[in-house]
């Protein structure tokens, strides 16, 4: 008989630590999956679990939906990837500018990663200049230079007027470090004072307005504001990354503010669970990808970039991601918040939620983080979390991100949210005595 | 109606230039896909192509394979992308592992080009060094690193003792350029004497063993063990691109040499028709990636990485390419080669060809290129080289690579090896007179 146990033996024999992505490791070892279906997730033992985390918030609409997948089916037998283009990259980017008030054109890519490094790539040649900055602790992929500082820790982090830039990987080129400048997410002044010690050479500021790994929490508007007028002033871009947060708001996370980025980079949810990027922006600065030049600036393509099955279902579901769903969604994450927010009540533990749209992400802390460094998870504090979510995983059959967030589906209703905040209330009281000895 | 022609002016309106990826950009417009099925793409407009370029490579079954297509829309009815495993990514790793000799751990990421990038910071990981090494002319992908003097020209390339250090993308950061040192391939004396000047910093030297750009012919044996050898003595990697060249044997291009690479990036033809891209390599580095140390020395995951569905076609599409169909596959495009010679002759034109297993390049010169700069194409003959594929494309039908290449899939017979060489022979009838123009 298989069991996630020994698969996962056999996958040790192939696969660098038995496993492809490190997402998905669980000590002692990883689950697999025989079937999903909306929220629900099957696994090879025949254990269902309420999905959460909906493949890393890449799942809008949760898993194997009816329409999406009629579509890519229809689509499938037409052919998958042709070395000409099709009229599904068109109507899908038709569709995404449509809903945007920022989007002039747009180009697909394969994943967040690629559409970030495209993103990057397309500031330096637009405003010719070699630098990026970006906020400590943000992630953005694993291009290099997206990636500086991400997993900062309080040995490296240096001082708050100026953190300092870490590689994430062991080895990455000092050169690649220089080019990247660190500010502190939502901190007006320190950011400003960063940013003119190097403004003749940043290409553009990279902004996830409501990055997860911050803390998960979003950007304030005289925050915006500010970094937008700096760019201004600057010959720099700003630009976001909403891989993750588009599905804030009907046109992005970007719809919440003031002043809008010169260029989005996307993912995720605009795949309808295939592999997808996108970088959209003011069509003066997407010019520098023009293939019709005389000299081709940024030369790109990519094998698979533009497929019709990933701009299939992508549009598919983007066009079921209409107003009233995202308002819709956003009103029954809002009621799992009030629930937990209640759990938390209930159980008399310092814990505080953050979070925006469709997404939210509990704190082991009384108080709700305000930056990088106090939402970071000490070592303490990283085994508590791992017990909370085992505890879910294992007994209550929930499926959360590994840091502790929620990322919802359209597929989601009452039921799974009451399951949750009554699993959550469980699980704050066993988890409880470790907290109070925490703190 | 729907016309090419009404595709593209919507699509300038969406995306830059038109088009997503450059790759499918011709004038006065690109042709958009109905359907395809086999070796044969149909347009919107009703016309119908043999396709001898399989997206760039990467359908080594031709388009919509029923078996590839069957096993794909079982597995879609259960979910594409969850933030579990499946058994899927397991199965695809052990028949991968099983068929090569070199292959100990896999990881699997969403395109050659994350493939790339990911074989280059596992290198810089274990050798603790910053730089890499690669050919002048050959392409590896978007990753900054990987693509420098891609395009290198006759106005920039420098001496050939000495080729630079060019960028592709106006802006790349001096920075990177700086880490990348470039040979020239297959150059025994000048490649081992450019090494050695940076010997302390080069964590690998990276080779494609049969480079598109560079003029699509294999290195050869002597060339893979002098830079095999100065690896093994300077503490660096040997590492093989082979995204495009895997179908070349049943165990990849590196079948063919007598030592092989540490690591290895794959994609194209191992997804199915799906994204994908792989890194596999001897398991003593790729531990490098390893979830469970106390230390992350590279942390690496990916949303769509690994998915379900990249991992099902991909392991089908590979058990479809067994060893009795590789050499089959193989047989007929030397069977290809010896009838376009023929045409080549008939026609009487100073063009000849290049290649390995089931892909070769047409080239219009007398003698085979043996480098890069041999093969460059002016403007003059780019000028040709369009005339003679739109001819292909529009009169007869015939779908090639922009570089006068074809990639064949198992979808082909004897019948379509036929028309590709009498439409050769009629093209090449067309450009006649350009061509001792130019000469």
């Amino acid at each position: 008989m298989k069991t996630n146990k020994n698969i996962y033996a056999r996958a040790c024999n192939v696969l660098t630590g038995g496993v492809s992505r490190n997402t998905i490791y669980r000590e002692p070892h990883p689950y697999y999956v025989a079937n999903a279906k909306g929220s629900y997730v099957t696994d090879i033992e025949g254990v269902e679990r309420i999905d959460f985390a909906n493949n890393m918030a890449s799942l809008i609409h949760g898993h194997a939906h009816p329409v999406i997948n009629e579509a890519v089916i229809e689509q499938i037998q037409k052919g998958t990837a042709f070395t000409m283009g099709t009229e599904a990259e068109v109507r899908f980017a038709e569709l995404m500018i449509a809903r945007s008030g920022t989007f002039e054109r747009m180009r697909f890519v394969n994943s967040g990663t690629e559409a970030v490094m495209t993103l990057i790539k397309t500031s330096r040649v637009y405003t010719k200049k070699p630098k990026i900055a970006k906020a400590e602790g943000a992630y953005h992929g694993t291009y290099d230079y997206a990636e500086v500082s991400q997993t900062s820790n309080p040995d490296n982090w240096g001082t708050i007027d100026k953190p300092n830039s870490n590689q994430v990987v062991e080895g990455t080129p000092q050169g690649a470090l220089n080019d990247v400048i660190i500010f502190p997410f939502n901190d007006i002044e320190r950011t400003l004072k960063i940013l003119d010690e190097h403004a003749d050479e940043i290409a553009c500021v990279l902004i996830d307005p409501v990055p997860h790994r911050v803390g998960l929490f979003p950007a304030t508007n005289v925050f915006i504001e500010a970094v937008y007028k700096w760019t201004r002033k600057n010959n720099a871009l700003m630009v976001f990354d909403e891989v993750v947060t588009y599905r804030v708001n009907y046109s992005g996370a970007q719809e919440s503010y003031s002043v809008k980025p010169d260029l989005t980079a996307m993912g995720k949810i605009i795949g309808g669970g295939f592999p997808i990027g996108a970088l959209a922006g003011r069509a003066e600065i997407m010019e520098v990808l023009d293939p019709r030049g005389k000299i081709l600036r940024h030369p790109h393509s990519g094998t698979f970039s533009a497929n019709p099955i990933s701009t299939t279902a992508g549009r598919v579901a983007m066009e079921l991601f209409d107003e009233e769903s995202v308002l819709k969604l956003n009103a029954l994450t809002t009621i799992a918040i009030q629930q937990i927010e209640e759990s938390i009540k209930i159980a008399d533990v310092p814990v505080s939620i953050t979070g925006e749209g469709s997404m939210f992400r509990i704190h082991l802390q009384e108080n709700k983080p305000i930056c990088y460094r106090e939402a970071y998870h000490t070592n303490e504090k990283k085994k508590i979390i791992k017990d909370l979510l085992d505890y879910l995983f294992l007994k209550e059959h929930i499926i959360m991100i590994n840091t502790c967030a929620c990322m919802f589906a359209t597929s989601m209703t009452q039921k799974e949210v009451d399951r949750l905040s009554e699993s959550l209330l469980n699980g704050f009281k066993v988890i409880k005595p470790q907290l109070y000895q925490y703190h």
